[in-house]
Formats: C-alpha cells, structure tokens, sequence
C-alpha cells in the first residue's frame, strides 16, 4: 500500500551575485511563472523581505510546498522543493523547477538531498 | 565564516490514529502555543483543509519554516521544522518543537534527517 509518496529536494546554494536574492519581487513572478507552466496549484503563499535584506519565500501547493530563504551578504540560498505524487507523477516537476532557480538565481549547489517521501 | 546554519528536521511519521490527521484546527491552536513558547516569531501562515480529510499547514517564521502535510487515510505525517540561528541557537528549540508534534499526533517516526544548514 503506497500513500503515492513524492520527491522533495532541499538544497543549499551560492549564487554568482547577491542581487536575485535581496529582495523578493522578481522571485515570486519566476515562481508564480513555474507553477503555471508545471500545472501546480498554489493554495497560499508567504512572502517576506528582511531588512536591510534578503528574503523568505514559503508557497503552499495542493502538492505540497516550496520555500526559498536568501542570505545575500553571504550569497547564500537554502531551498526546499517537495511535491507528493497523488494525483500524477511530479519527479520530473521536481527536478525542472529545480534547474529553473539555479538558473534563475545563477547558482550552484553547495549540498543537495533528495529524499523520496 | 558562517552564515548562522540552522537545524532541518525532515520527518515522516505514522500515527496511532487518524483523528489529529484529519482537519488542521487543533494543529494550528497547537503550532500557535509552540511558536509563543519557544519565543519564535511569525511572519505568515497558510493552512489547507483537504476534501474528504487531510490538511496541510506551512507556517513562515523569521527563523525559517515549519511544514506539515497529513494524509489521515495512511495514518501518515510528513513534517518539516527549519529554524536558522540567525540570532541565537535555536537548536534545541527544533527538538523540542520536533518532540511535542511526534506527542500531539500520538505518532512515531518512519524515517527522520536531521540536516545541518
């Protein structure tokens, strides 16, 4: 018996620069982007910018969750991406939103974890 | 130098019975308490009641992040307890968070990571 478990990736990045991840506005619209391009259906979200900066970002999908906390003074990025597989396949949803904020925050990853649950 | 890593329990957990699994109000009552007693401060909320049954709640704080998705019909939690210590250790405040949740679902862990970022 499966409770159709997901895929979730947490991963702590450095970006080349510090400037994507000061404050939030151009995170939420390559976000809102990718939940309507992977099909995902957004329930609430929490987003905050910290002074003088950084930010947070928590996004409650039916699927699950993404959240995204920045350090820019250390160029720094934790972010969690989980989505359950309920009602479809979402690995493959994982793994592209994924690329997309490395790209997006031109990044590399420091350490990552998936973990299938 | 370090950018103040904080604790990430990553957890999944069955319960003894479905009934806290259900619908999220006494789990919000119970996360409200827990964020006053542990001094936390929160930014946000989101928390989704399921049809038939099932809820999930993540819950954005200035530390980071708390998250839990419930799917009663497995008896099984998954739940998410991310706090940075930014401004002071909040180490053992993620064990105890972690302790009173596995109490208040009446649950055991399936499988816990504990992940240092």
């Amino acid at each position: 018996m499966s409770y159709h478990p997901g895929t979730h990736i947490i991963a702590s990045l450095t970006a080349a620069d510090p400037g994507p991840l000061v404050q939030y506005d151009a995170c939420k619209k390559k976000i809102d982007e990718l939940i309507e391009k992977y099909g995902l259906q957004k329930l609430g979200e929490v987003y905050h910018n910290f002074s003088p900066a950084g930010f947070t970002a928590v996004v409650c999908l039916s699927e699950s969750h993404l959240s995204i906390h920045t350090w820019p003074e250390y160029k720094k990025i934790n972010l969690d991406i989980y989505l359950s597989n309920y009602q479809r396949s979402n690995d493959d949803t994982v793994t592209g939103i994924y690329e997309e904020l490395i790209r997006f925050f031109d990044a590399m990853a420091d350490s990552s974890h998936t973990i299938n649950r």
